[in-house]
């Protein structure tokens, strides 16, 4: 075991016992992949979601909507989901339970990319190994290898006739509702929609706490760009450093992540995409900001196979967090972010499947002459000829108008080269149409077909699509396992967060020194004057001091306040202020602790400069 | 139709036209009772959330947890939503509708409170009155009426062997991990635990647009008292004056809501739990404060009827929106908020049914010493004359002992009275016990009963409840309803919506006069400065400038700017600023500009005293 799988298992303790996080429902028993955030670990979330939205929704110009949870099935039949939002299942004969067969191909032997192997290859590969029951031992050769929907199925209403799914990921919700959006956006491109909330996956196995749940909170953001428009303004990110990782580093024998900037890696066509490139030099400082660790941190691009088919490029924000299985001494990657150009995929899907229109009108520059081939059938010819069939002739006919001019164009030709005698009709002079698998001639002076001209304003375009896509519970799991601190003041061990001062959940804790009328009425006012300016306080007078300090290192509280009889007796009132990670202690005065305590928090003051 | 009724139906389309609120997956034609929250909404949404959890989390010292919307079936065994979460369903034998039963009992007859009869009863009463599909006019006379269980269900893990039900409330998810969040509360009572976050009901016929939904958000409140305990400090809310129609004033002929205070409520017994009054008294000025017309704003105490079998009292924060129903011109109430007094309802069944306890230790001021009665049966007697179910008389005479220890000290008394002739017991010298139906005795001599003194330093207590828990969405569309005005404007028809500058999803508009580099110049730098300055800005500059003013009118912005050609020609920059109510305009200076607008938003300034 590893030092670091050590931080992670004490994590988890720790999260349980100061109220970040903890299995849901365990009393009884808990239900695997669902998690409960205590109140640090509920604030701290809303601190994250509230720092995003800030960057990526208020920063951006872009705007937020909140859709539900639950869509009709009509939606991921479209999405695609429906067929393809699945995991390989394989159930071990002996003792029932079920696991992921590309887990156990991929834990097992030296398969990197199981999911990518078609199922029969996977049922090969188990039998070949003769890989067994990661639970009970048993061999699982010759069990079925079966597809399972990772999408949470209901009920809509009594009985079963509208089925309904929990969405397995927030942008549903945004894509589906892309025609009213985007007359909120006056129909100009590009606009940016985002939504924070819950998504859903029914993970086989879920694992590692609250990294693979299956009920989690997104962050995502839904960038609709012109095919054929200008790229963003990279100015503001062009100088960003960034950790990238290539698919050519990670297919190279000796590849590894080098450090670049936005603008070279532009220039370099390492990010092929400049709208990809401006949110990984817009999310770099944010994860930053919020105390992620940049020497565990680094933009990995997807290997072609990794990709979903219709993306054509994807880069995700990984963040290292611990040793990497059981058997594994090396860090262990975790994603925090995909940043993928979807193009136009999921509007198509709706616009194809769906009533409604998933299209922007965009204004030429000025108005357009274009030539359209049109037919007009003689029916009085074609009606007799074709009986039934007709209106099918013309449909034919119409789609090779638009499709084949030429046919009509060589026909006609053909049979002005004939006109001199009509009784003998040349080849050519017909067009050939094909209806149920058989070919009919219609001599082309029957069509009716010819090419007009029409003025045309601008065309429907199908918005391209490029998503950064956030997890939200993985970002707070990497915060708290970047700041987890051990060491050692006067002689004993202490753990503590060493986390950022904007984003900890509580932010300082008052305490009267001892139980003492005066002194808890000064520590009470205190703390009420600086929930008043906005921080959250924690309030405590249970237990001697120092065990209330070691209780706010471990919430990862930046300040303490201790009141004593020098604040209550002195002439300028002055209390003791203590900064987490030092452990220093300043005697500042109450009049504008408020005040001090706010600068510190957003950095324009630091500790060890104050006078005290 | 009234007036009102037409108010919500313009209400609704205004919503959707402005990105306040729409039906979801309209492409796919709908599923009844899911919306969508537009850009205006979803920021309103979380106004309104904010604004709720600054008031009764932060404001009240609480604390806000945020567990998972699916829970494992066994919570719902123990909360009793499995077995009695229902509506009665009644399907159309020609259509295949389903409608709520007592829904088209209480449209179509007499009976007010449908809900409450047995089924049995609303059958008879469909086939009495010959009731019909109100869909499609069928009778319904005959058709089986069924309970169904208004939970979402849906499967955890491949198979079904672990059903889950998406939460009905998000109460579950708070007293459900009640052994831990005593912990964070150090075991004292009160303590208070929120959560907001989506609830589910799989409504049978959901209705008028956002207020009956099949997914909704809730923020609710769990205030657990120790039964014994002291009320709540009153002081703050005594003197708040409240509109109540009592459970009584609505049983007597003539009787009517009326106006009093907290503190005389109190007093006169019209509420009797004090942690009820003071949440009354605290959610009122904050409704308040959010818009809601306090005309038509009334607390309702639930009839005993209405209420659930555990509740001790029950009040309703209920808004009048509306036209009652198609045939009613009288306004139509809705719930807004219920104040339920829970006992140690919840808690208790979690305690019974789950593993972990659900009790707090309450300490004594000083130790207790208590008698316990206790047995320690003669095995060498009981053996021999019960054989295989010796031990469970060893348990009846336990449990007898604890019930009712003058069994014993009477058939003591009795056995010494005879103890000079011990061949000869007399009548009361043995204990009776009851074993399958069969009456046993017992010489007393063969229990060892004792009464031993014990010291006890407090004992474990099932906290009390008292739930507020408030619906979002339907105060969403209150607040958005009560806002909504009509009115003409230089002789033009304009609406408006005169939402609270502190809780408007927009703030301020920002508007260059007309195309032009330099306006649009200094209107962005204006629009970007505020924003700096927290405010929540749209910028626009397409359409001419009365458009502007009606779209962001519509949207209930309270304040619009316009940059023109003084802006950027002028010594000193103004720009004019309009207010949406009275759309009075002034020249102000661009200098102050953010924080003029801020104390506007505050109410630290009035529109009408400014100078310009």
């Amino acid at each position: 075991m590893t030092g670091d799988e050590r931080t992670s298992e004490k994590l988890v303790e720790l999260a349980k016992r100061r109220g970040y996080f903890f299995q849901s429902s365990s009393a009884y028993g808990g239900v695997g992949g669902f998690y409960t955030f205590g109140p640090q670990g509920a604030a701290l979330k809303r601190n994250v979601e509230d720092a995003w939205r800030e960057r990526f929704t208020v920063g951006e110009g872009n705007v937020e909507i909140d859709a539900p949870t639950i869509m009709p099935e009509a939606v991921f039949e479209a999405s695609g989901h429906l067929e393809t939002f699945d995991d390989m299942l394989v159930e071990c004969p002996d003792c029932g339970e079920s696991h992921r067969a590309d887990h156990v191909v991929e834990d097992n032997t030296d398969y990197e990319d199981a999911e990518s192997l078609p199922i029969p290859e996977v049922e090969e590969v188990i039998a070949e190994y003769e890989l067994v029951c990661p639970s009970c031992g048993a061999g699982l050769a010759g069990q079925a290898v079966e597809d399972f929907n990772l999408m949470f199925a209901t009920n809509i209403g009594p009985g079963d006739a509208q089925p309904g799914y929990l969405r397995p990921e927030t942008a549903q919700g945004i894509f589906v509702e892309f025609p009213r959006l985007k007359e909120y956006a006056r129909n100009t491109l590009p606009f940016g929609v985002t939504q924070i909330g819950r998504a859903y996956r029914n993970e086989i196995s879920p694992r590692r706490s609250i990294i693979r749940v299956r009920e989690l909170t997104q962050a995502e953001l839904e960038q609709f760009v012109d095919p054929a428009g200008d790229g963003p303004d990279l100015s503001d990110v062009e100088d960003v450093t960034v950790t990238l990782y290539p698919a050519s580093e990670q297919q190279a024998e000796d590849g590894e992540p080098y450090e670049t900037t936005i603008g070279d890696a532009v220039a370099e066509g390492t990010i092929a995409d400049e709208w990809i490139a401006y949110y990984l030099g817009v999310a770099k400082p944010w994860y930053e900001s919020l105390g992620v660790d940049m020497d565990r941190f680094r933009f990995r691009q997807h290997l072609a196979g990794e990709r979903s088919h219709y993306a054509s490029d994807c880069w995700d924000a990984e963040a290292e967090i611990d040793g990497g299985g059981e058997s594994s001494d090396s860090g262990y990657w975790i994603e925090l972010a995909g940043f993928a150009h979807r193009g136009d995929y999921d509007l198509s899907k709706h616009d194809a499947h769906s009533e409604d229109r998933y299209t922007v009108f965009r204004q030429y520059d000025e108005p357009k002459t274009v030539e359209r081939a049109v037919v007009d059938p003689d029916m009085s010819y074609l009606g007799p000829e074709f009986g039934a069939d007709a209106q099918r002739v013309v449909e034919e006919l119409e789609t090779l108008a638009g499709r084949d001019r030429s046919a009509f164009s060589a026909a006609a030709t053909a049979a002005e080269d004939s006109s001199g005698d009509e009784s003998e009709p040349r080849d050519g002079a017909a067009v050939e149409i094909d209806l149920d698998g058989e070919t009919h001639e219609i001599p082309v002076e029957k069509t009716g077909f010819s090419v007009d001209e029409q003025t045309e304003a601008g065309e429907h375009v199908i918005p391209h699509v490029i998503e950064p896509s956030f997890g939200v519970d993985r970002l707070v799991y990497t915060v708290l396992h970047h700041a987890y601190r051990e060491d050692e003041v006067d002689g004993e061990a202490r753990t503590y967060l060493e986390l950022d001062p904007e984003i900890a959940p509580t932010f300082v804790g008052v305490f009267p020194l001892q139980s003492d009328e005066a002194l808890e009425a000064e520590a009470t006012a205190i703390a009420r004057a600086l929930r008043a300016a906005g921080l959250s306080v924690a309030y405590d007078d249970s237990g001697n001091i120092g065990r209330r300090y070691r209780r706010q290192d471990e919430v990862g509280t930046p300040f303490c306040v201790t009141v004593d009889y020098e604040t209550v007796e002195g002439q300028e009132k002055t209390v003791t202020v203590r900064e987490r990670d030092s452990t220093a202690q300043k005697r500042l005065p109450v009049s504008d602790l408020a005040e001090t305590l706010s600068a510190l928090r957003a950095g324009e003051l630091a500790f060890e400069d104050l006078e005290g």
